[in-house]
């Protein structure tokens, strides 16, 4: 639907590892979340709702990340609704991609139940 | 495949919460985690391999967990390969199912490549 | 100012451990929450105030706990004050402490400020 | 012992925050770990090691943090011996201290065993 991609970079510590040597896969959906609420907060204006929940969350792990490796996740918005938002978030280190987490956000109000996207929001996501 | 299914009890405490007021959407794939070890721990025996690691998960979030919740996860194998397996596993609470986990599982041995699932841990997943 | 001690079995994954192999120091703190608010659930009555928050942490690490590992959490209250408490937390697996957290807790009402501890809370905490 | 401090910024996300609508408590040395990581791959060449790791730390909790807080963590060296060293760490926000974490770490070997802290490492930390 657009091509702008919102990338944030993150680097691994120990608290994202496990005995496995490797980035536990938890943490991905931990890190992603990072990403996403830096986009928002870059892009939409804060009014009142909650804003955007996940609903259902997939993640794809092709590639381990390891300790102290530099990245980035590039962040898209795959679909737009009017209730409802498809994110694809890619994890990417020189220019590899080691994993590809996809989530579907409804958004919320402020008396926590789902709602229209407002028009302003909807403009500044497309 | 089988009908056997693994009840893993959990509490929620301020560390699985957000400030949404409800558990953090990660934890849920943390605290099946949990769920998966002790299966394992369980059901098959240690022999140095790594043993299953997750390739692919997907969850929908059906009703949010809170501070204080006791529940319990049921772990199910869904399939079993000759390389992998797939599990499924329900976040439930007073017969209400909150969440449902998928992942997809490969065998890893103590090289840290995929091999074949061995002989005897087939036999006690089946 | 007691002899009671509280104890909270639990169980290593992945999710605690680090890339050194060993428990993730900072899961320490996050297990001994989960054991002080089960010592809250099983002793105090739930009354609309926020409760017990921690001021002041401290830790000792003195031997690494590991993936897999089973242990007990004992939690005894060190101090009573009229405001605040005082615990001790020890991890003991097969009678060794692994580790050992002293926290300070100022009681919280439900408008977020200080305040004191109220009268029937005091009287099943001694 | 040095008036070097290092800065390290972050951001608090959903991940950080617990029900109470601030930052849970044990994330605090969480995010701690990964201003020392930073500071550690910005000074100290690697060399085959574990490195520091914390034997010890104490927390102080000043003022709550909260969602979408940006801030610094200020990592300063207070006192370095000849296989340990205690560091200091500021959570600062609008030159206003949240929180403070001292950390006594132990020089480990590639062997997981306490040794003497190389000399290029002390020279560079001095």
């Amino acid at each position: 639907m657009t091509n702008k991609v919102h990338e944030f970079p993150f680097s691994i510590a120990y608290a994202d590892t496990d005995a496995g040597g490797i980035v536990y896969h938890a943490r991905y959906v931990e890190i992603a979340e990072r990403a996403r609420m830096k986009w928002m907060m870059d892009t939409t204006p804060q009014n009142g709702d909650i804003g955007f929940v996940i609903k259902k969350l997939s993640v794809q792990y092709i590639k381990p990340l390891r300790l102290a490796d530099d990245f980035v996740i590039e962040t898209r918005l795959a679909k737009l609704g009017s209730a409802s938002l498809e994110v694809e978030q890619k994890f990417v280190k020189d220019n590899e991609i080691y994993a590809i987490l996809h989530g579907i956000a409804a958004y919320i109000g402020a008396d926590m139940k789902p709602k229209r996207i407002p028009e302003n929001i909807i403009k500044i996501l497309k």
